[in-house]
């Protein structure tokens, strides 16, 4: 089965906004199996909205476009579809209570506009997941079928996950059952990693199922990827984790979780398994870190809070810092015990140092101290991490973390 | 004249790599007045990228087609353009020369297989711009013209800027100069936006020039783009001043800033003018304010600082705020001023709430109680905010920026 994918927005053509839903969406499709040959952006423009479905239809089974939902006059797929099925837009009247009913939830004034959202052709259903006021349309033509979903990420995502994939699964009536398994890794390059698995993978070449990806992933380090195809999802399932289990004997320490996983969570996990607490000092990361461990469901259990110390002085009040020079290797310990003191836990990480764009200390942007204490230890490093002031930020979060994840495992070794 | 982009790579349909190319080149084309309708993404198959230019070279005038360049087997636009064409491959001996002497100077062994790069049609032109080992190609036909450039960034950027730009508007004659301006707004959805500048965007249509659209951005708030057209650069930037100031008229305080500015730029900047410092108590935002308050480059002149109080006890011990309930505005008022007091600030900001998934004290995901205080004044409100755990705390982040923002420009007024 082959689906294309359609992104709606003039937005899109005049690189106001990258399109990265069509590769979210790709990614996907891959995931589950499907094919996709092609992907379009179009202007917000009723007659090529058009062309650029019925092209993507004469030669796919199934089109998701994406974007031109919204209430305004420029919004135009629900116009689009509506010429593709010869029928007119239509008022739902259940439709315009559930939308009036969201912004009354959210004690806002809905402008009359709002009610376009509520128009669809006779033949299309609206998708029955709708995480936004822009409800999503399904539409079988005689010639294959077009999910229209809005242009906001976040509601994207949610449209997709909950309804598009699974209802084009479902019509493709392919047998093949697809399994795949992301492995985390952190600490080793691509090259270095090819370099561990490279027997491995000359094996699986072989064999030709299961098969190995490598995913560059910048500040969230390099994923592998395990994709097998079976009969059925539970020999699928089988096959990735054996083959899990393999790798991570193979790369040992460098995994640090699988799928949806990350660097906070793995961490947190290994801390709340110990009966301990966390609180944390920052510097350069300003918050990221805290907002990284928070932004875990359930990190309440282990994660206390933190103190952003990003001036000098509220280093020295709140973290008990001596006066001086910041960017080194015992501030960052004596911000790591200081959080734990202040915010009365077990294990600290500390954060300190140049995130750029001008040099502090005699130090170039992308020096970072990073410390942590934990009972019965503590450990301090000093990286250059490379890019810009954000990404110095983001590598300085997981790196913290990871210095901690890595001594822990070794007290357990 | 239209110009159409097509990008080539399998890796781009799975979602490995985002398509980051085509957006800034329709960026470009939109700077020097070229009209963009469509663009197409397209995997490593030689029928598919031939059935893709053929029908771009159909309806528009020129077509720049990226990637696809590189030495290997699968890199087939060189094929494609020799069939366009009607022509065969065949190897240039100067290009030979360029690409071999090219390797020899970095000191590295040629693969042979990078001679494939010396293959052109005959009616084809080697792009007199090389900055890697691909050189690009730029292919008259009766409908059109094609460029074929790589698809390295900057690679393509530097074709794109020293040759492709200024051989397209030579080819158009348009001697036409474009000028933009963005304003960011926060508070109001987009169809409210759209009823207020409704009577102007009609005046606008008349006119035909400047042009507006509307551009949501979500958690960024909402984009109005003003963008004019004039025979010279100072006329078309002029036309952009007085419509900029005439949107400002209409939209009043909903406008936060213009182009590269933010929420967090915009507070800073209003701090800074009054000689205010600042200091943040975060609860469900565990950090997230803070890190976008440091990630404005000179942040520190008036940022000092934050309190993550994640679990209750911090909140009491750190910030005085009593023993009881946490999601009150009478909660967010104490953290606001404990944030003053322990940091040393004159301005605090605090957020409290449901980040969700679970309810908490009765209230559900979404629901935020925001504080701010600064010399002469005090305010809290609580929102319901929309969407997962990560979107509702971005949208406390720059609700509760927005709270100071508007508050201190009532005192102002």
């Amino acid at each position: 089965m082959n689906v294309e994918v359609v992104a709606v927005g003039t937005e899109l053509l005049l690189g106001q906004i990258v399109d990265t839903n069509s590769s979210w969406i790709g990614e996907q499709l891959a995931l589950v199996g499907l094919n996709s040959h092609f992907q379009t952006k179009v202007g917000d423009n009723l007659g090529r909205i058009v062309d650029t479905l019925s092209r993507a239809l004469e030669r796919s089974d199934a089109v998701i476009v994406c974007g031109g939902l919204g209430p305004t006059q420029d919004d135009l797929t629900r116009e689009a579809l509506a010429e593709l099925a010869g029928e007119q837009l239509d008022e739902d009247e259940t439709m315009i209570d559930t939308i009036t009913a969201m912004f009354g939830e959210r004690g806002r004034r809905m402008p009359m506009n709002n009610l376009n959202q509520a128009r669809k052709p006779a033949s299309a259903e609206f998708i029955p997941v709708q995480p936004g006021t822009a409800p999503g349309l399904v539409l079988p033509l005689q010639k294959g079928v077009v999910y229209a979903v809005p242009g906001v990420p976040w509601e994207m995502k949610e449209m997709l996950s909950g309804y598009v994939l699974s209802d084009l699964s479902r019509r493709s009536g392919d047998p093949a059952a697809i399994a795949s398994r992301t492995l985390r890794t952190w600490g080793e390059s691509e090259s270095g990693l090819d370099e561990l698995l490279a027997p491995r993978m000359a094996e699986l070449d072989q064999l030709g199922n299961p098969t190995l990806a490598f995913l560059a992933s910048g500040v969230e380090g390099l994923k592998v990827r395990i994709t097998a195809k079976a009969a059925d999802t539970a020999t699928a399932t089988s096959i990735v984790d054996d083959e899990a289990d393999r790798l991570r004997t193979l790369l040992g320490p460098l995994v640090f979780g699988t799928d949806h996983d990350n660097m906070e969570s793995a961490v947190l996990a290994m801390l709340e398994a110990r009966g301990h607490t966390l609180g944390v000092a920052e510097s350069l990361t300003g918050g990221l870190l805290g907002s990284r461990l928070a932004s875990v469901p359930g990190a309440s259990a282990v994660f206390r809070g933190g103190i952003v110390a990003y001036h000098p002085e509220v280093k020295q009040q709140l973290l008990d810092v001596p006066v001086g020079p910041v960017v080194t290797e015992t501030v960052a310990l004596a911000m790591a015990r200081g959080a734990c003191a202040r915010l009365g836990t077990e294990v600290g990480l500390a954060t300190t140092g140049v995130a750029g764009p001008d040099a502090l200390e005699g130090h170039s942007p992308g020096t970072v101290c990073m410390a942590a204490v934990w009972p019965g230890g503590e450990a301090a490093i000093t990286l250059k991490l490379p890019g810009g002031r954000q990404q110095v930020r983001e590598f300085a979060c997981i790196s913290v973390l990871d210095l901690l994840r890595r001594r822990l495992m070794t007290d357990d070794a």
